[in-house]
């Protein structure tokens, strides 16, 4: 997650679940996290029973020499 | 969590695993849950193996009216 807006994830989202029966990983740091929740919220409005939500990992990370909370979201579609 | 300091509300979970062998939960919502996220890695970072991150539960709720994102993270004491 950085600056677009919570539909562009959404949509993002939507597409990677297209591609393939992978997971889709929604990843925010920091100030990041709370909009990754947001568009977790914004995909099961959207998805409905079709989205699992298959694991929420969270920890603390280096990046460039800072330390940073993140949180990653790990969701399938299901049908 | 709400506009106390990281430490305050360290201080607090501490506190909390003191008074008993329950769980504590950590609980934010909107911008409030990258800070829950915060609390929980410096509760790690001073509980090392002592702190078992029991679950992790995110979600949106409604709140006067307006809806929020929120997590919840739920933790125990180990010894
Ligand atoms: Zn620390």
């Amino acid at each position: 997650m950085r600056r677009g807006s919570i539909d562009d994830y959404v949509i993002e989202a939507i597409v990677g679940f297209q591609e393939g029966p992978g997971l889709v990983l929604l990843k925010g740091r920091g100030p990041y996290i709370s909009k990754a929740v947001d568009v977790y919220n914004e995909l099961v409005h959207r998805l409905g029973d079709g989205l699992e939500l298959v694991k929420v990992e969270i920890g603390s990370e280096r990046v460039k020499g800072r330390v940073f909370s993140y949180i990653t979201i790990s969701l399938k579609k299901k049908f």
